[in-house]
């Protein structure tokens, strides 16, 4: 896996910019970018280079520190005025996923704590805790990996949806990180991963990192899910999650929510991999999450030879949907197994 | 709508060749294809240039006759034995859907009963055999589209699945003839069609013949059913059939059986069109019925500008799935609407 070699998200040698591995280029061509200003930071984030709730988190962190290592700033204010700005810009990329706007709160909250300091020395802190949130990404992944496995008994069908992988992270990943684990303690898994339309997280990312690992993988399109499961096939369904609400409404990839519906119907335990700096307790319900609706050529252009639809015909296109609570069998954080009522359980 | 210009399925003016839309190509090019000899003909089914059950059941009477007007059989039984050679290996293009195999037995049993006649005269009767299998395909759209269109009361959002139009009949479509119907009459439907992975005949067929028709349609990918059923845009399923079994179990294209578990989870009718040519009463359950594998290359390369999967990688790809009766609010044929227990209404 990435973390292994080379980390999916680090600093370059200088310090000046963040070096991430672009995902939009997999499974073709695995290729390092540097990413110095804050317009390519954000377009990193809205192009979905860098994807996965957990991961666009670590990233932000590590995006505002490079953009205000540059800063003109002479006082305190002004570093903070700044950097609020840069950091409701990088904030805007993704709405869904609470990630984001999470973890640069945290570096917000902890440049307001530090008032008295000289820049250098924010700035300093400022690195400090960007690293500090991706090693407890990695710690949370393998905690919930410990977690998840503990739901499988021996040789079993795993459906997976999108990636929530060590692409998704920095670490072994959420929901595939049980099978990763599984894969070094000699337990033969087979995983099915959906291609995940329209932009086929699930073909790309997914199935790669699978193969790349040696674990058993199949790949079927999204409509396939049905008849993989009424031929007994799956097991269990391993999801990640971008946001979970107070009640334990899910919000994830697009498609989840119809997974869900599916298990539920063919009796497939469905369980959300859900970190808890993915949970938001300020929303009540799935309904206060907002979805992130995006362009209609990511269905008809994207990826294809030609368009694969007659031109300017109208699209929808939510990137995520929300998972209703009384689908999910159980919600894992690296903390534990969560079961409803999820008010109180989460 | 195609049948009002050029028909899909015609015979050369020289009566030598099958003349079809080659609907691989659309909606980029509009390109009428001659085949003359048994492979092109067998490959033009086999690579969807012709699909749609009704629209292949069609064409192989039109094939069969177009491939026996080169016989060099001298005799009856010469000709009937290279027919049932000829008709088996078209057969052998397209498992599930049984109007393939039901106007090739239509046509050798039509020769069968022929033997006292000379070979001109039996060549003229499966022309005009094969005509009649058309004439009947276009009045069958027309009764089931007037049966179909007495489910919908005025302004509806109609979720429709992989292409059950013009393009699979010869006429006005099964599940869409309804919609193009409506249209005529000045009926406003919201329409939502389905990519339909991997070939996505939803994208490239119905997107386009419903926008050529000025049908107000909305292109989703497969996985995103689940949030417009539950955003209240749908108030009905229509979809196709390839082959129903005796017990209303419905063969359509893969994903069709997801459609049908997502619509009974919302409450949304799901209404199967089936015209009598895609009953097969010799099948008791749908387990019955065989369902057509293809290559994975359409999953991870077709349409693509580069591959969108690890090379090498497993896929499942069963071109289609059987739905349940029990999940099934109607079945709608030529001759009415049938409703369960379909053994009794079928």
């Amino acid at each position: 896996m990435f973390h292994e070699s080379a980390p999916n998200i680090s600093l370059s040698a200088d310090g000046d910019a963040v070096v991430i591995l672009d995902q939009s280029l997999l499974p073709n061509e695995t290729k390092y970018i540097e990413l110095r200003d804050s317009e390519r930071l954000f377009e990193a984030l809205a192009m979905l280079r860098v994807r996965g709730a957990p991961a666009i988190g670590v990233f932000a962190a590590f995006a505002l520190y490079v953009i205000m290592r540059r800063t003109t700033a002479e006082d305190h204010a002004s570093f903070y005025a700044q950097l609020i700005k840069q950091s409701s810009f990088l904030d805007s990329a993704r709405p869904t996923a609470v990630n984001l706007t999470k973890q640069l709160r945290r570096i917000e909250n902890l440049v307001n704590s530090l008032s008295e300091q000289p820049i250098p020395l924010i700035l300093e802190a400022m690195r400090e805790e960007a690293e500090s949130i991706r090693r407890e990404d990695a710690e949370m992944c393998r905690a919930i990996s410990e977690h998840g496995l503990s739901l499988i008994c021996g040789d079993s069908g795993i459906l997976t949806y999108c990636n929530a992988g060590s692409l998704a992270t920095s670490g072994y990943g959420t929901g595939l990180g049980p099978i990763f684990l599984a894969k070094e303690r000699g337990i033969n898994l087979r995983v099915y991963c959906c291609e995940t339309r329209p932009l086929l997280q699930g073909a790309r990312l997914t199935a790669y990192e699978l193969s790349r690992a040696g674990i058993d993988c199949t790949l079927i399109c999204d409509n396939m899910v049905s008849t993989v499961m009424k031929d007994g096939l799956i097991d269990a369904v391993f999801v990640g999650c971008d946001r979970a609400a107070r009640n334990g409404d899910a919000a994830n990839k697009i498609g989840t929510s119809g997974l869900a519906i599916l298990a539920k119907h063919y009796g497939v335990p469905f369980y959300v991999f859900c970190p808890s700096s993915s949970i938001d307790l300020s929303r009540e319900t799935g309904a206060d999450i907002e979805i992130e609706q995006r362009p209609s050529e990511e269905i008809t252009e994207l990826f294809f030879e030609k368009p694969i639809a007659p031109a300017g015909i109208k699209c929808l296109n939510p990137a995520f949907d929300v998972t209703d609570n009384a689908l999910i069998t159980a919600i894992i954080t690296e903390r534990g197994i969560c079961k409803a009522p999820y008010a109180q359980s989460l």
